[in-house]
């Protein structure tokens, strides 16, 4: 099958740097971080505003790719299950994603609570939450 | 700065053939699917099951990278905005982000509720929805 590039838009300015140490959800004591975009996207930011839910799509670097079964939350007392049903970082394709909400914009400089992206995280995407049809 | 090369675990197999006229979110008529997978992967679908709500990541590959700005919903009357606010597949990385339902599994084969994505669409990602720490 074909095989497709991500090209990263900005990067995660963060206080985690240690993936071992960080939080493995954002509800676990993830700090507020700064999405820096590049300058050449700047366009597709437009629209997007403080207080806004959104949904950030990142590039896993530091993660695994030929790992399929692990122990959920690295617990060797979990047993060992796919890592489709989990939210293992180490995975075929390491995309992470995390719901956050943007508490100013500065230009190129978004900054979100709360983040448990470590420090130099690619970004691949940025997508508004959406409210269900049926709730419109 | 790097760029990461994503691998396809498997493809959408639906009725949807036509982008244009497939429905833009899967609560505007979208139907069942199935998701066959890769038999490479067989070990990562371990512990997901029919009944759980899923997200699946896709790669939309028939959209356009190079669009920053679209008019939401394909609708000139709309203003034009910034594609990190709108949910278009034209975007620099086209990642596709569908929450659904799992109706059954036959192996590779995952049955799904509703997917708007068209029929050949790459699948890159399969990730439980979680439930809020507040919620647990």
């Amino acid at each position: 099958m074909n095989q497709f590039e991500v090209r990263p838009v900005g990067v995660v300015e963060s206080a985690l740097t240690d993936p071992a140490g960080a939080p493995k959800q954002a509800d676990e004591g993830a700090p507020e971080a700064t999405l820096a975009f590049d300058p050449g996207v700047l366009d597709a930011l437009d629209g997007v505003r403080a207080g806004d839910r959104i949904i950030v799509l990142t590039w896993l670097d530091r993660a695994r790719r030929d790992v399929l079964r692990v122990h959920p939350r690295d617990d060797v007392a979990n047993p060992q299950r796919g890592v489709f049903s989990t939210r293992s970082a180490d995975r075929p394709n390491p995309i992470g994603l995390h719901e956050l909400e943007i508490v100013s914009i500065d230009g190129l400089r978004v900054r979100v609570r709360a983040l448990e992206a470590v420090d130099g995280t690619p970004i691949l995407d940025v997508k508004p939450v959406l409210v269900p049809a049926t709730a419109r």
